[in-house]
C-alpha cells in the first residue's frame, strides 16, 4: 500500500483567479510579503500496488483519464 | 523569499463527498486499487521574510485569519 499525493495545477499563462483573489485578500489583511500564489488541487490517496512502479504507471493514467485535463492543468505524483 | 504550500485539508471525522467521490469514480473506470482518497487544496507561496521562523509565523496567522476554517480544517505548511 503505498500513500500518494497527486497535485493537480494549472499551466503557466492559465489564469488563476482564485490564487489571485487569495493574494489580494492577504494583501488587504496586512500580508503584502506575499508575492504569488497558485491554488492547486491535491489528492491524497492510498492505493494497492506490487511496487512504486505499477503505482505511479497508474496513476499517470487516472491522472489523464480523470483526474487532469491537459489542455490547462500540469500534475505531479509525489510518493509520501 | 520562501516557496512554501499551505495545505489545508478537513479534520479526520468530517465527510469529504469531492475525495470519496472521486474514488467511486476511480472504482468505476476500473481502478479497484485506490482505497481511499482525501482532497487537499494547496496554496503555493512565494513570500518575503528575514527568516524561516518569521514566515512560518505569519503563515499560521494567515491561515486561522483566511485561508483555513478550524471548526473543518486542518493545515500544514511545507517549505519546498
Amino acid at each position: 500500500m503505498f500513500a500518494v499525493e497527486v497535485k493537480v495545477g494549472l499551466k503557466k499563462g492559465v489564469s488563476d483567479p482564485e490564487g489571485s483573489n487569495t493574494r489580494k485578500s492577504l494583501e488587504l489583511l496586512g500580508y503584502e510579503e506575499v508575492k504569488e500564489v497558485r491554488s492547486l488541487k491535491v489528492y491524497r490517496m492510498q492505493i494497492d500496488a506490487t511496487s512504486r512502479e505499477e503505482a505511479q504507471e497508474r496513476l499517470e493514467e487516472m491522472c489523464k483519464r480523470l483526474l487532469s485535463n491537459p489542455v490547462i492543468n500540469t500534475h505531479e505524483i509525489v510518493f509520501m
